[in-house]
């Protein structure tokens, strides 16, 4: 008897397509016989500065004890988080990168049958977590690319489970002012949770930005979630973190995995939180960036959508399609990223680099755009 | 409106209680005021050697990327896990720990009024996993503290999705011969999954002890799941992985975080493949240890199951309880690990260490004892 196991499978997973990463420069560098040090990538919204050198110090120092299983309870990081941050140790959770907190909320309170809502254009792994539970993902059209927040609560029904919020939004750059989050979260009814994927945090140098922690002690639904992957350099190394009452914080850490977050991303990750000078010069690489390459897209008659993270979307010219845009930058050792699963089939996502590979990126958008 | 987050949690998390690991050494310095240094720890069945030197010099290098993010598809570690082991790289899932692999499979087949089919005094985790999908573990009461595969078969029913079995079994070190295995797989219906655990695989020395992966071609239903952090020495990086066939695996990939093993640990594990010597090391010293500790309860007139894992489980004598028996190891600064919650209240678990750690662990013991 042949078995089809693709029927015997949960009703969520038969049709989930995995989620499609950034290419890898080892990979390109394979299938086009390049040399990785030609490449350019700028498909994943990474640090470009090269490792912090306290975080590095702290991994290789980590290494000694490889043999040995990582501190499940993360004692030292979480200190170093409540230090930084004010906050109480009860409220962390860890994860492998800060998708594994939007897995774990999902898996605590999202049932197959329920919804969870969210935005056109936010994080593609909101959609996949729900599914894999059985649940509906309901995408509310965006207003400018950015979240429309009275729809998103109008969206909300009986079944809604979490609302995920990402401020910034990925791969939009678009964000929500303080006044704007404050009216939306007393919209959302006191059951129904509220996810804010605040990812790219330091980056964002508006003053009406808001800081989700501070809105944790009125809002007992809010969940904080943020990464070491962008501003501090560790997407290599998977660490990411959840800040919410000690209640919420309590039933995530039941479906966490026991030592989720290995030892070096552990120490990695308390050192980078003190080198503050890493993220200073991280954000004003950044900032001069962006400048760069809107300079360049202007020049070039290219719209884009102003950002306020590491990253800008910009649309290709009418007539050109995206994806042989993206094919022909990869036959040039450039990597960026096609953002057609987000409804985006005209834009290209490309992240901030350093003066130099931004300059890579612009010759070679202009030699394939002429 | 204050909100019971609890009682909106999905039925399994209600009553979950997270996997209790065994205690760092640096939480027990903390608290005891003792140095580091001082400390054994023979809790959580690491590999007492120190690392590989060439998975330390890999994970060294690796670190030079901490930047950028892991490649999510393995390539490297994939490529030599097929040449090490004679397999296509569509029959692996990688997992942060081969624990990440019993969860895919029960996240992959296992519906809320599901169950899966284990042992008594298996690992916990099996259970954990099924009750956060909202599935019953089967736990089928042990033959001389070893799976019952008879009763076993014997316990599934049209609910089953999934049979953990585990060889050799952890805390117990028991294990089952060829011939055994293959007569339970041919009772197990075709659409029954059988997870094959093989976490201690390379400690096992007896001739008739079989490689699961060599039975994949006969039984689609089989998923063998081996790890990195025991003979290899990697625990502290998360590394572990299934085989099975392409179908099982593309179906357990859906579910897996796309870069759930971070660079670090991909290319440690890569390295630690190719490091004959260390595992053969490993061995040597392990069977050298058990000796050592065998000879010493035989000593004492302490029980104790035999075992072909890197660890041992031993009795407390009569009219003396286990838990004082650790806590008093504990202040002695070494730390065994309790094995009440595998229905196993009379007994401890002491992995094999160092002759040292040995010497020390059997010295402590002793003192308690006396």
């Amino acid at each position: 008897m042949t078995v089809n196991f693709q029927q015997l499978a949960v009703t969520g997973v038969q049709s989930l397509q995995p989620y499609q990463p950034g290419k890898p420069i080892d990979e390109l560098a394979r299938e086009l016989g390049l040399n990785e040090a030609d490449i350019v990538k700028l498909a994943s919204n990474e640090n470009p500065l090269g490792p912090s050198p306290k975080a590095l110090a702290a991994a290789q120092a980590a290494l000694t004890d490889m043999t040995l299983y990582p501190d499940g309870a993360g004692f030292v990081l979480k200190k170093a988080l409540c230090d930084k941050l004010g906050i109480q140790p009860q409220q962390i959770v860890l994860g492998n990168g800060s998708s594994d907190i939007l897995d774990f909320i999902t898996r605590v309170f999202v049932n197959d049958g329920d919804n969870v809502v969210t935005s056109q254009h936010a994080f593609a792994i909101y959609g996949l977590v729900a599914k894999m539970v059985g649940a509906e993902c309901i995408n509310v059209p965006a207003k400018n690319f950015g979240h429309d927040l009275d729809a998103m609560a109008a969206a909300i029904n009986d079944r809604t489970r979490i609302v995920f919020v990402t401020n910034p939004n990925n791969p939009t750059g678009t964000w929500l002012k303080k006044d704007e989050l404050v009216a939306f979260l007393n919209k959302v009814p006191a059951q129904v949770l509220v996810l804010l994927d605040e990812a790219y945090f330091e980056y964002v140098q508006e003053a009406d930005y808001p800081d989700g922690i501070q809105l944790l002690p009125q809002y007992p639904n809010l969940i904080i979630a943020r990464t070491f992957s962008k501003a501090y350099g560790l997407a290599a190394l998977r660490v990411g973190y959840s800040v919410s009452s000690p209640e919420l914080a309590d039933l995530m850490n039941r479906v966490r995995p026991p030592f989720n977050v290995n030892s070096v991303a552990l120490a990695a990750a308390a050192a980078a939180l003190a080198d503050d000078d890493y993220v200073a010069r991280s954000v004003a690489e950044n900032t001069a960036g962006m400048q760069q390459l809107t300079n360049a897209f202007a020049a070039m008659n290219l719209s884009y959508i102003p950002s306020v993270g590491n990253f800008i979307a910009f649309k290709v010219p009418a007539g050109v399609k995206a994806m042989d845009v993206y094919n022909q930058l990869l036959g040039k050792g450039v990597i960026v990223r096609p953002v057609g699963n987000y409804e985006m089939p005209d834009y290209l996502r490309v992240s901030i680099g350093t003066a130099a590979e931004n300059t890579a990126f612009i010759h070679a958008l202009q030699a394939v755009l002429s």
